[in-house]
């Protein structure tokens, strides 16, 4: 197999088991609870990651295959999950991320990419050129730094109930690494 | 439930099932990497876990209930788990790990804590007097910090193929937090 898409996919495959695993038996105050101010609780990461399947990666990658670097992509919104139901029941938004990674993944396998597909190239509208490896790499680290997010998010509550083991815990120390888009 | 058990067992009872999503599907290239120097490979995460399971957090809460602060918890390594076989199947080790780990459980809530014992006290050899309160936020928060430890230690090998997207992927930018012993 190809390198990107042997180290992508097993990765890329395995999210929706791994996300449902971690969320699906949570209490409702787990699910709802975020870092403050406009951060997000585990509900809207879960949302973002539906929508940035359903509106970024792999479309970006057939944008790549049809128009190369002519046109830039079509803008993306990182905020285009407020428009999904988050009032929903954690599971149905985590049924609804397995079936649109599943098509995703589909899709990537049935274009049949060659080798020397991968380092087609396309235009980000911020980043410049981009190719279709890099997307495909973007696309799994994506995917653990929500993974990362998610985790931090899930042990902040404990920060003062784990009394002096706190130096011990460095999940408590992360304060996030996100740069601004 | 009691406040402390309420937020840690969903949590302690899905980290197998988290793990297990996480790394079955990984190639041995996945599996044996690790962050360089003594750093850990995710088999070691794995087999830390199982040790700290074996050795530590119920072991310590029986011992604040036999003992109280009477006696100090008997010492704990934290590289115990170079003891087990860390060459068998990654499939082994995480079904050791929920076997371990369900059995634990189990012998939690068999224990019937009263709703004042989460505030008895022991005496860490380190940290002085702990609560078992404090024991169990800690045991949830340890599998939380290997998670976040396991997803950054898997986006490391995509640091140079993500290319221009690096700055958008904040797992990228963790640079670890674990204190010394």
């Amino acid at each position: 197999m190809e390198p990107t898409l042997e180290s992508c996919l097993p990765l890329l495959s395995q999210t929706p088991a791994t996300l449902t695993a971690l969320l699906q038996g949570l209490t409702p105050a787990q699910l709802d609870r975020n870092e403050g101010g406009d951060s997000w609780n585990a509900r809207e990461v879960v949302a973002h990651l539906i929508h940035t399947d359903q509106t970024n990666w792999m479309p970006r990658i057939r944008h790549i295959i049809e128009f190369g670097e002519s046109q830039p992509f079509p803008p993306f919104s990182r905020t285009g999950q407020r428009e999904l139901d988050l009032s929903c029941p954690i599971a149905d938004l985590l049924k609804q991320f397995t079936e649109t990674r599943h098509v995703n993944l589909d899709a990537l396998l049935a274009l049949q990419l060659k080798a020397s597909d991968f380092a087609l190239r396309g235009h980000h509208p911020v980043l410049g050129i981009v190719t279709i490896s890099q997307l495909l790499s973007a696309w799994t680290t994506h995917d653990l730094t929500h993974l990362h997010q998610l985790i931090r998010l899930l042990a902040d509550p404990f920060r003062e109930a784990v009394g002096p083991f706190h130096r011990f815990l460095g999940v408590l120390q992360c304060q996030g690494h996100s740069s601004p888009a």
